[in-house]
């Protein structure tokens, strides 16, 4: 597919170097909008007004909605008023809001300007709502059917109203938008034409509430598999639909959000090739300080033990690989807790579950490595290496730190994301990087107090 | 909803330890599959064939598919030959090959006995398919049409298989089983009955073929936002479809296998809660003890600076944060580059390009660390608490590795991954724990060749 893409631009480019634009005008309308903005998106600036006017008014609507903002600021800034409002008049009113969020103030002053009332009111609906809530995610535009219609009724409503709808193949059956039921264009393709809507419909809806998290919602649509699902105000009125694909693209951002976050970065505004060099900068550079801050308690650490340290340096040799493979045991606890926690799959009420499957993890682990370990000092350092003073104590005293800290890793990387989870935060942040740097301290007060008591140094 | 479920399990529970069945059963055929999945896993296993029995049996096919493999198995085991045989009537081709593949020899033979003729062609047909390939995850119970037949007789055909097929809101036309369009189930709605279904078809189709990936599917699919995409084999012809909800599952399913591998874990099995401590064991054990035993490195290392730092153990102190400091620049850039890899967002060819704003970002980086870095042990280290060792020339040769480190790390974490990319591996792999042991070994021989230059050592 990828290939495809790349020759297609190439086409593409040459045919406008050459302005052979009708021929240019035929190709582009089998192609996809998803790939024009593609090929949008690597021309020249002064030339994507010129490659997009070529477009039929609703190809040129869902090339819109799939390019960059910047793209689309550059266009709406090129268009003339009665341009802006053909795209707008194509636009489905969800990514109408999507694209009215990332302008600036002037852009989205003459988009709402541009906007049919209707439009502009419902662009204004959306737009009140918080930014990870169901409500900012949603369409108004779905199809509504009253229950006493008839199916033949239904097919004429649907028929009417369909080129301007997300989707018509979920239809919601409302009476003064109270939400009765749910139909299938499948239901009612099945049923007879004098069937009643109340009769053919699903009474048992899945609804979801203007507030929820948008998330959850997503992951909610993904269980069920469902094409949409409504979404009720705290009225419980109807007023509006989330769409499948809505869905997708919520758990893609989600996701890319929560390991940037383990990865003890800020989340990304646009893709990796897109941002600048200052962006990736201002994304990574806050953790990376405060990590390397808080580094210097286990700096403060080391240099407490410092005398008994001058004594015995060999002790020395073994601090990077007690703290890195404490700090990947208590990655992978983190990390496992906190991919659950986001699919639902464990909550608060099972941190004790948690807890203690950790700990016997832990406890199987640390006595594999331990022993790993204790093999490995012996054999390679002591006889191989023939480094006298690594005396079968100190191997003692290197496993048994090294058991204690994966014990104590596991249980703190997978207990510190459900608190923070319990807690409203989001558990991502209490990730790997953080996580290792708690347990760099330990491993280290473990290691150096283990080694006064059994060296005596 | 969590709640809702947590009661709703509570109710029925409390039904049928009192044997109120027929309440059970009205309370049952309002839920939906996937609920009542989740409450037949939490109840004891002799009573989990007994409650499925009280389902109607498309509502029963419906909820088996949304069980765990072990729990799918047990009822099988309890089921009657005609019990079995209904279940299997009811399911879709792509469910019923994805349990199959779950199975036990035993139990796969009994389910392929018991199968009609057509569906047992169908399941072996998606079962011979590599596990990662489109084919394996396709259904072939697909609406096709012919380019001849007229809007009505497509309707017509669509009433009488609409009830056995996985999709009907989006047809694909055929002739000798090549794909010639698409048509949607709306363009049939809003088409004249007597228009030929070839004058509203969409010929530009895209489809996939059995043998590529299916994440790459997956994400094409959510690119385009397309309901279905079209399988089709070698010799060009149709063979299946790929729907939304199975590239939902699959984004889901290679997403958690992405992020398990950047935190040096095997891909899971089942959901955590579900695992026992010994898949939780073999799942973690072999990335610990690789990555602990090749940390032997940077003890020797440190080993061969024995005498050395001796002489000046103050230099240890700061061998964590260095250390850690490293670990996180480079994880950074390595999971911001896999995740783009993963998304398609950046490929093998934007090498030059991502290693250019890798090294700037870690010039940028780099710099800001090392500055506040020689500001914080001038100022703690050095006159709050009067560490007499740290001189001015410590602390420069500290700023100094933490700045060469930085940049190893930054370019390390973004080329490993993409080289791994394009050599046919995992990414994923390439990932923090893995750089972090190269990266330790590289700062140290760094801080330690600087303190020796520098401080004469």
């Amino acid at each position: 597919m990828a290939e495809h893409s790349v020759t297609m631009e190439a086409t593409l480019k040459a045919l406008l170097d050459n302005k052979k634009y009708s021929t240019l005008k035929d190709i582009l309308v089998t192609m996809n909008g998803a790939d024009i903005a593609a090929v949008l998106e690597e021309i020249n600036e002064e030339k994507i007004t010129l490659l997009f006017r070529l477009l039929p008014k609703e190809l040129a609507a869902e090339t819109f909605v799939e390019m960059d903002p910047e793209i689309q600021e550059l266009l709406i800034k090129g268009f003339s008023d009665s341009e802006l409002r053909q795209i707008l008049d194509e636009l489905f009113v969800d990514d109408a809001a999507d694209i009215v969020e990332e302008m600036p103030a002037n852009v989205v002053k003459r988009i709402l300007a541009q906007a049919d009332p209707q439009m502009r009111k419902e662009i204004n609906e959306i737009l009140k709502y918080p930014e990870n809530s169901a409500g900012s995610i949603m369409t108004t535009e779905y199809i509504s059917l009253r229950p006493k219609m008839t199916v033949e009724e239904a097919f004429v409503r649907i028929r009417r109203l369909a080129t301007d709808r997300e989707t018509i193949y979920t239809c919601y059956v409302t009476e003064d938008r109270k939400l009765l039921g749910v139909v299938t264009l499948k239901d009612l393709l099945l049923a007879n034409d004098d069937d009643l809507v109340s009769s053919v419909m699903d009474e048992n809806v899945i609804a979801v509430h203007t507030f929820d998290d948008r998330e959850e919602i997503a992951q909610l649509l993904s269980k069920y598999n469902f094409l949409a699902l409504p979404v009720t105000d705290t009225d419980d009125r109807m007023v509006g639909i989330i769409t499948f694909d809505d869905a997708m693209d919520v758990i893609e951002e989600e996701t890319t959000e929560d390991i940037e976050r383990m990865a003890a970065m800020l989340p990304s505004e646009k893709e990796y090739l897109r941002s600048g060099v200052l962006d990736v900068y201002k994304q990574r550079i806050p953790w990376l300080m405060l990590l390397m801050i808080s580094a210097t308690f286990t700096g403060m650490i080391i240099s407490g033990f410092e005398n008994a340290l001058a004594g015995m340096v060999v002790l020395t040799a073994f601090i990077p690989m007690l703290m890195d493979t404490g700090g990947n045991s208590g990655s992978q606890a983190a990390v496992t807790i906190i991919r659950s926690l986001s699919l639902g799959e464990v909550e608060f009420k099972d941190i004790a579950q948690v807890v203690w499957k950790e700990i016997r993890t832990a406890l199987l682990c640390g006595a594999t490595l331990a022993v790993a370990c204790f093999g490995k000092i012996m054999l390679v350092d002591h006889l191989l290496l023939r480094n006298d003073s690594v005396t079968m104590l100190v191997a003692l005293v290197v496993c048994l730190a090294l058991f204690v800290t994966v014990l104590f890793a596991k249980v703190i990387g997978c207990s510190l994301p459900m608190l923070a989870h319990k807690l409203g935060f989001d558990p991502a942040v209490m990730s790997s990087p953080f996580i290792t740097t708690i347990v760099d301290a330990l491993s280290l007060l473990v290691y150096f107090g283990l080694a006064k008591g059994v060296l005596g140094l």
